[in-house]
């Protein structure tokens, strides 16, 4: 199980402000807040920033000050997700390629230089996927392209875009239906999801949010971009991870639990 | 979806000592709040109470008087089944038959007397099951000799009979593995759980509950015996069903919310 910190991304307010007041203070200890909570990477974006280069820089500079976590390099620009990644000091993961001809084409060298972990997004030219049929037909065409380009199978986590149920109510279906063909398809690759899409538009939406990837979990879904200061959220994995078989002797939850940072 | 209210058991301390000073208030208090909260069934259990047959025609009775809702009629004596069904003003379920020889010879002829719906433990006379595979070869006795007696699939309610977490870490995945073979193979059938025995001996053993209610769910359970007072479990449950594409347009759990019943 990965556990990608999302907190520091520019679509938020705050992280988009304290960017442009180059507040570093703040920053690094929010990258050390996920650290310690829990999370295994720590998302980096820069993309609503002014100078999304100049930014992306700054910031895997300044976290990599503080932890030695690996960084996620998060943006739709490949320019911004190369400066990143160059300047990254270890092995780093980045946020996204698709099967979009045009982003497939400028994001495949990157991954075929720096060798990180590739978050693949399952959608095409044709647009967002709806059905499972949908996810897995974009799916064949992304493993099959990023192993062809030498890319390992465990470094691959496609993500298959979960839709609001808002819209559809059989889109949580869809999109769990999905992830069991998938990972059964695919034992190698693994299977990632950000949280808050499955609830936009509803209300409660953490309960929504929670119930999400404690099914995904059960349907093999082993990474989740998240934000790793929600206690609910990370206790919710262990006991999920536990229930999943994949915490031996429930050591990880027992020992989460003694430590105070799970809890009901 | 269905929810059974496990409140009024004898195997609680206080519903026991309730029982034996005939506080009617305080059970049929418990009753309604229950059916308030969302149970579709009252469970009836009066097994440690001295004299259980007496006791659980009088539960009957007082519970009837202040709501409608059908009752569980729980017992591991037979007799006691037969006192309650008797009494029930309206069509019942009982927990449980078995495919234990002696309890099997002994409960059936009153499931086709008085048609009930009918909780069918997973375990015949070597035990409990461990794995998969025994609990659907148990699962196939019962649902044949049911069905042979002129049960409809629809009346049968499969509990796979859940095992500590804490015994063994591979028995979440067992009984998910197990519900989803079985709402495969009798797609008619329903699969029901308790939620508390997978933490028995682990600590914040909600955490554990409500994240094997999610999974459940997931893969096609469809009846649980719960607290309906526990407005988290509750929440989760409403959450689970929307995500599961069992809540068109998401009605239920908007005004659920609306309500205030819903809360993250």
């Amino acid at each position: 199980m990965l556990v990608i910190g999302e907190l520091i991304n520019s679509s938020r307010k705050a992280i988009a402000q304290a960017i442009e007041q180059r507040d570093k203070d703040y920053l690094q200890n929010l990258a050390l807040r996920q650290a310690d909570a829990g999370a295994d990477y720590i998302d980096v974006n820069a993309a609503a920033a002014s100078n999304e280069i100049e930014s992306m820089i700054w910031l895997v500079d300044l976290i990599q000050e503080v932890t030695n976590k690996p960084l996620c390099i998060d943006s739709p620009s490949p320019a911004a997700l190369e400066a990143g990644l160059a300047r990254c000091n270890k092995s780093a993961m980045i946020n996204s390629i698709s099967a979009e001809k045009d982003r497939w084409e400028r994001v495949l060298p990157l991954i075929q230089k720096y060798k990180p972990k590739v978050v693949a997004l399952c959608m095409d030219d044709s647009g967002m996927p709806e059905t499972a049929e949908q996810r897995i037909r974009v799916a064949d065409v992304l493993v099959g392209g990023l192993v062809a380009a030498g890319v390992s199978e465990d470094d691959i986590y496609l993500d298959p875009l979960v839709k609001p149920l808002g819209v559809n109510h059989e889109f949580g279906m869809e999109i769990l239906l999905s992830t069991y063909a998938l990972t059964h398809k695919y034992p190698r690759v693994h299977v990632v999801s950000g949280l808050s899409n499955v609830s936009y538009g509803m209300p409660e939406r953490r309960l929504l949010n929670r119930a999400y990837m404690v099914m995904g979990i059960a349907m093999g879904m082993d990474a989740f971009i998240l934000d790793p200061l929600d206690q609910t959220i990370m206790s919710t994995l262990a006991a999920s991870r536990a229930l999943a078989g994949q915490d031996e002797y429930c050591m990880d939850y027992i020992a989460g639990v003694r430590s105070g940072k799970v809890k009901a």
